[in-house]
């Protein structure tokens, strides 16, 4: 089948479903919480995290006033909470009081971390760098809070206990299809 | 459930799932794809899309060397493809030739683009930035390769005509559950 050739790019929506996260983060008294898609881990040594954010949130203004923020992995039962912080102004209302949002103890930082999290990273900036209309805030991972029954003994997410809340785009939320899992190794499949 | 704290952490594998691509490059006659899960849109304005990726890697030096690269985006049925490519080494073998893979035909760079892909970027390197362990590529979109059938009059992935290849970590490859999709719009989440 022949592909459309597109060479004038607007909103670009390929790379979906993404696993949908919650970044946290507080300065000055004030604590909010967005949606996110646009993350992505970058190195195991130090371990870092990054985040794409718009300039325009008031969570990149308390990110970078207080060099720290939280990224928070929810199950798809609490796809309504996502679509909820995702919907609604920081800047506006105390979005942790207006959605009765749970939080844990924290650690190391002073962001929330979400209670309904089935794992969370406590991160310090490390880098703030300007790409187009967003910037990609980069976090040394302090803490991990994580659910043990929610991961298998290797670390991996054990899909039997928890369905991580993905994101297609245009407002569609779906999760992984536990059924599918294969086993494919490398090492195998890359000597044949 | 309380959560368990971790403040020593090598490697962390929450944030799966997350689609498996195809990095695809090209430089002084030699291709090479390889399989990877740590790429992120980062801007619309100009269209960006990030990967990060190992610096000892082949398909990093090919890359520097062309400042261009390609991320393919691949069915579930292709996840035999993924582990081969991810299993095996550019410098040592053509991997284009030992595992049979077809291409399209270029537009704008000289990366390859996977015809198993339903849809794929040709993207122009810059800027490469050092992240511990890796170093994060970021391109400019200049094409974008779709197959037509493969996604929804709004550009969204249409689920009932393909299943994205998932990665979970450890080997494990899945799709998402076209059955769980929900429409949650954050106009109406945000304002209860």
């Amino acid at each position: 089948m022949a592909k459309v050739i597109s060479e004038s790019i607007e909103k670009f929506y390929h790379h979906y479903p993404r696993v949908a996260v919650v970044v946290t983060a507080q300065a000055g008294g004030r604590d909010n919480a967005m949606a996110a898609a646009w993350h992505v881990p970058l190195s195991f040594s130090p371990p870092l995290y990054g985040v794409a954010i718009s300039p325009k949130r008031f969570t990149y203004q308390l990110i970078v006033d207080s060099k720290q923020f939280g990224i928070n992995f929810l199950p798809f039962e609490a796809a309504e909470l996502i679509a909820s912080v995702g919907g609604s102004q920081g800047q506006e209302i105390d979005k942790f009081q207006r959605f009765n949002i749970a939080r844990d103890k924290l650690v190391k930082t002073a962001v929330p971390i979400l209670k309904a999290a089935y794992a969370a990273y406590e991160c310090r900036l490390v880098d703030d760098r300007d790409y187009g209309d967003h910037r990609l805030l980069v976090g040394e991972i302090e803490v991990v809070h994580w659910l043990k029954e929610a991961f298998t003994p290797e670390g991996i997410l054990d899909l039997a206990k928890v369905s991580p809340a993905l994101y297609l785009g245009n407002e569609l939320y779906l999760t992984a299809s536990r059924d599918s899992v294969r086993r494919l190794d490398r090492e195998v499949y890359g000597k044949r």
